[in-house]
This record gives structure tokens, sequence and C-alpha cells, in this order.
């Protein structure tokens, strides 16, 4: 039976995430998911992102990434940002995004894993207990 | 008698705001407050500032800027970013800004001017009537 | 027998370009592959991106995109940015990136499926024959 | 007499950094000139900006910061982005900064307080004699 943790954040495409062709340049998308998935994290965890990459060391960076765009985001259209986890894995998880207009057209969608490593080795290490199982439980709904 | 509007975000810096140091890279607080100035402009007009940069080609350049920087945001840290209307001339205003920290510390503050243009000939234009008239009665309280 | 067009340019990780980890935060790897993509119309057309872009409102916006992160970039390495040409279609073209460091490790590498569009409607039009004849010179070698 | 350091770089207006009036994204051009500032550290230094921040975890935080922005930036317009030393304190400096297009017309000039700070404390500290004397030796000229 599928998961259907489903977070999503309205937002509203600014002037700064928009390029001469007046749509959102699309490396933007990124640093939008990534505070996407900071505010989950935030919403998961009491000490939030911060605490995780800061006080723990634990850092969460992207090993893999595959992104289509489908249709442009204009500056001021109004999206929601949605993020579903796709795989829950030992070291990593993969997370499922969408962007979609309040046309309810989706204009792009991606799939990101992350891995959890030590910020002073950089090398991969066990999801934080305490995290896997906030997000089991946002799982189960 | 002085104006006394006084426009208000709250924010959280996000990872993605922030430098090698774990503070927020100073070029970044100028996007969080382009991004203040246009969600005041949104409040102001129904058509947003989308609207008056996209319909109307007027574009909304900063001529002057002058900040001081007086304590570090980190990440994670909880601020609220403020927008004040200091002059409002014929082709030009100036916004005083400042992001402000939970512990009630001013972390930057900024003046910043800026001129109405004519995106085509980027030339200054007087500010539109329906904009001065919003921005007077915003300042009226 | 494959192609063997290699555009690539040296590059210093810059302070602005990492994260509070003291990596390159991944979606500037994208910033820094546009501005190469730009580089290298620049290379290949007199008039360069920014005429194409400009003059021509003929877009450039990627649809597809996939990225392995394989090994982290630090703040004040040297690495090489590469740009081939994996695939030329009549409205697209697939660009095949990588970001390498100096110790020959490859950090990231991605493909990325650009369509030529009309800056006017967002609707894909045939890769201009001035282009395709430049690109098609340089997989001749 | 006054002091004749001059360091400058050749600069092409990217679509990276243009917004959707075509013209540089005004936050985007203190970007450049952080990058100016860590490359012409570069240069003074043989460990290099990232060296002085990672290694010897000594920050250089902007503390105040003028700029007038007198004439546009385009997309693809060639720029040169020159610093000067306008003053060399104890625990500070003061850098003046301009983007001066081929055309000769300065789009932007700006002057820059930094501090060097302890990234242990955030607290200020001397600017290292190392810095200090090849900051001294290039103004000599």
């Amino acid at each position: 039976m599928a998961a259907s943790h489903h977070f999503i954040r309205a937002h509203k495409i600014h002037f700064s995430e928009c390029d001469p062709a007046g749509i959102v340049f699309y490396p933007q998308y990124f640093v939008l998911f990534n505070d996407l998935v900071e505010t989950w994290i935030d919403a998961l965890l009491p000490e939030g992102y911060h605490g995780v990459i800061g006080a723990r060391r634990i850092g969460m960076p992207t090993v893999h990434l595959e992104a289509d765009f489908s249709a442009v985001s204009r500056m001021g259209d109004r999206v929601t940002l949605s993020l579903d986890v796709a795989r829950l894995g030992g070291k990593s998880l993969t997370l499922a995004w969408a962007c979609t207009g309040d046309d309810g057209i989706v204009r792009m969608a991606a799939t990101q894993t992350i891995v959890t490593t030590s910020l002073d080795t950089h090398r991969s290490v066990e999801i934080p207990d305490d995290l896997r199982e906030a997000i089991e439980a946002a799982m189960r709904g």
C-alpha cells in the first residue's frame, strides 16, 4: 500500500527568481525545493534542519537528481510546491517534488536522492533514528 | 507628524541563504528585501508587483543603497523583516528596512532609494498615480 | 565515430558558491553550467547568447536534467567545467557536463536537454540554422 | 600622496545575473564584487581567501556598504570590475569598487567596509600581519 505523505507549501513566483525571459530561472527551482526540504525537516524534528546540520554536524547532500520542466512559471504565478517520500533507505532517501500552478498544470517535477553524511568526513552515515521515525510516522499519515 | 507605515514579515533564515561561515551571505539580504518590497507592492495594488513590471512595463530599480550590518544572522534564526517609507518623491521613493532577531537585536538596517522607470527606455517616469495613492493611504495608517 | 567536441573552462570554487558545509551548494552548479553554456554559445556565434535571447527572442530553456553528485567540491578547489554535445536534434539538443577536480576526480556530471523556443509564445522552434551549423562544425572538430 | 592600488577584472554580464528587465539584478553586483574581493585576496596571499576563511577561521564580513547605481548593465555587456583600497585600519578596511562599461560609463560604484573577525566568536580581530603587509605592498604599487 502506498504511503501518502504529501508536504505542500503555497508559493508566489518572485521577481528575484526570474530570468530575462520573465520565467523562473531553472536553478532557482532547486533553491525553492531546498528550502522546502528544510521546512519539511523543521516540521518533523523540534531542533529543525539547522539543528541537524549545525549542532549534529550531519549533512544532507544531494547525490542524484532528475527533473522535467514541462511548463513555464512566470513572475507572479501562484504555485504549489509539493514533496513526497518516494523511498526511505538506510543512509539515503528519495524525495519526489512537483511545482504545480493554480491552473493545475505541473510546471516541473523531480526526484532527488539525499544521503545523510558526517560533515566532518563527508562520508555517508545512517539516517538518525529520530529523523527516520519522524519520516515513518509522517508516511503512515 | 511622522508617518507610521510599517510593513513586516516573519522569516526564518534558510540554509540556502547562508555562507561557509554559517551566517547570512550578505548579498542574500538584498534578495530577501527585494522579495519584501515585492510583497509590499502586492499588498498595495491588486495587480501586484509583477503587474507593474510586466503589463505596465514600469521598472523599480535601486539607485542608492546604504546598509549597516551590526550583528550576524545564523542559519535557523527567526527574524522580522520590516519596511518603512522614509520619503515619497515624484519619481522616486526611499525605503528603510531592518532585519531584527527574535532577541530584539537589529542584524542589519538599510535605506534604499528606488526610481520608477520605463522598461523600454530605462528613463525615470512619475510614480503611477494609483501606486502613489496606495502608498499615501498606507502612510496615513 | 563519436564526435569529440569538448568545451572546457577552468574555474575556482568561490566562497559565494558554497553553503554552511563549506562545499558547493548544489543549485549553484546549475548556475555555473548555465554560464558555461552561455560562454559556449558566445564562442560559436558572433552575436553571442545574449544576441540569440535578446535580439532574436529565442529562448533556450531546459526541459530535462539528470545529475549525479559523486564527490564534494570545497571552497577554493580548482576544477574544470566541461561541456559535450551528446545529441543534436531538430528543436532540441542534449549536452553532457562534468565538473572535475584538479585531482582528476569527477565531482558532478549531468545531462541537460535544451529546447529552442520563441520567447513570445514559449513554444518550441527549430534550432536556428547558423547555430546548428556552428554546433555541427564544432562537433566535426 | 594617494595610494594607487587598482585591482581590475574584465567581466561579461551573464544571463544568470539578469532579471526580467534584462538588466543586472542589483544584489548580483554584490556577489560579483564578493568574488572580486576573493580573487584579490587570492592574488595577495599564497593560501588564498579560502585559506584565510577555512584554515585560519578568520572571517571578512561586511559591516557597512554604500552603493550608487547610475546606469544599467545589460545581459552581454562587457564591463570592468575594479577594486581600490580606500582605507586600511587595524581591524577593518574600506574598499571602493566600480563597475564600468566598455563605453567608459560607470554603472555602479560602492564603498564597502570589511571587518576581520574570528569565525568562532564572530568578534573583530586584528587584520593578520601577512595580509596587512601584502595590502600595504600593493598600495605602494
